[in-house]
């Protein structure tokens, strides 16, 4: 087995461990009301990649944590960006009709069992931070307060606001900026700094590792936009081309300046992670995705 | 001044206290969309009795807390708590009109404001119960892991679920019950052992609160649904009669027989306190409510 093989391994026993994990910390079937826990299920059980908790995995290997330190953490983060995406689909929000593949959880279910879900989950995140044995009680009150930040009114939140009231605003480059960052990088930076603390990394290193993920963030959006842009919902597995009358990097810079600054983004995370000669796990997995999806974007 | 006009006095100096700490903690104008920070201020310092609070400072109070130390923790659970109220009052759920005396922050505002104002304020309380520099952070993550349970699937959340899609199991007694107590209970708890845990009360108190809390929550459960049954929403502050067609205390027992349970319940949670011979300030903070409120009841 050459090597890329035995990394491309690697990764996939992580996101398999992921998964195995999230179904453990799920609340089994008895302990709420059935559609409840069935529609919760549904939705953080549904495949997925699982990149935040696979960057916070390889941010704490990075720097030497023991296996399977940063698994809770790294499944709390999970629950909070399925919580995310199961809001920003709600009717009063984007009005998806598909998400990974499948059919959203308000259409599949309906809307009061989709929000119970979304801020179940939301809320589980924290329950499963603060239970987490594995790790000693002050770092998790700071992973807590960490992804609280993350996920509030500098983060997660603000950008779905910003997404749905101040569109008119997201002409200016640095404001849409900040909204793919909060709408995006902010789990991943929550994401990659907290493997690394789970890792006792010194703060230079969580400061790279943030830059790192704030970069990754932004690509990553860019890519979605491009997908947004011209691919099928078949081939994206989630609604496309709902983004047309709004600004977005693809339409300010055009495809090509999109893909430029997208690019950019790139290298600029790879840059942070060379500062520190640390992250060469994470480089990897990253670039690893996006090469195998230029295709579709 | 006699001895109840100085107590109601202390009362009322904790209800301010509270109301000026929830104006600081709440997210200043600027910080995210204006639109978001709006309704989240609208719904958050609306007058409110900020019953959970003043119980977590009694509670810590009782057992010999510094002054104020508890102060973030309760306007955490206000902070929950009003994040269930604008949820439960949500279209999709019991779709209110009134709250507070006030349109609910869906009419005020719209759903999507709602929904994230909501969400964004049950995750806020966990940014300031992991932020709370007056506490160690063991404790801090024990407060946040405990304020986890009462809202989750075995809390605030299975309870709205339960209500929604299980009526027709409400006509078991015991389910009603414990749909009460993770409607009300759950949260009441959370603020009286959260008070006892700020002071560094032993187990057994600890227990004592949560008994206390759990027959007071179960109690307020009844007086609400009592007033649902009779009062005007202008007495209410908030919509009435949307029960009518689902079982409760009042509709299983009548009101004379809803009445008797509920004075069982306050006899019980007196019994609790009495049996660890604290907590006389909580006592009296709670009698004085239902005293007060029995004319609406």
């Amino acid at each position: 087995m050459d090597d890329h093989a035995a990394f491309l391994q690697r990764v996939e026993a992580l996101r398999a461990g992921v998964d195995r994990r999230l179904a453990e910390l799920a609340p089994p079937l008895g302990s709420a009301p059935d559609r409840l826990v069935e529609a919760v299920r549904y939705s953080l059980l549904a495949p997925g990649k699982r990149f935040r908790p696979i960057v916070t995995l390889l941010a704490a290997a990075e720097f030497g944590a023991a296996e399977g330190a940063a698994l809770d953490l790294g499944c709390a983060l999970e629950m909070i960006h399925a919580a995310s995406l199961i809001l920003d689909d709600l009717p009063s929000m984007d009005d998806a009709g598909l998400r990974r593949g499948l059919p959203t959880i308000h259409r599949a279910f309906d809307e009061a069992t989709a929000i119970l879900a979304g801020v179940g989950l939301l809320n589980h995140a924290y329950a499963v931070i603060a239970a987490d044995q594995g790790l000693p009680a002050p770092l998790r009150a700071e992973l807590a307060g960490r992804a609280a930040q993350a996920v509030g009114f500098s983060g997660l939140i603000a950008g779905q606001a910003r997404d749905l009231f101040d569109r008119d605003q997201l002409r200016d480059p640095s404001v849409l900026e900040r909204l793919n960052h909060e709408k995006t990088g902010v789990l991943i930076v929550a994401a990659a700094q907290g493997g690394g603390i789970v890792a006792g990394a010194p703060d230079e290193a969580i400061e790279a590792l943030g830059a790192f993920a704030r970069h990754i963030g932004l690509a990553f959006q860019i890519r979605d936009d491009l997908i947004d842009a011209q691919a099928s919902p078949e081939a994206a597995g989630k609604d496309v081309g709902k983004d047309a009358a709004m600004a977005t990097v693809v339409s300010t810079l055009g495809p090509a300046g999109a893909r430029q600054a997208m690019e950019e983004h790139l290298a600029k995370a790879s840059d942070a992670l060379a500062a520190i000669g640390r992250g060469e796990l994470l480089g990897r997995y990253v670039g690893d995705l996006f090469a195998r999806r230029k295709a579709a974007a």
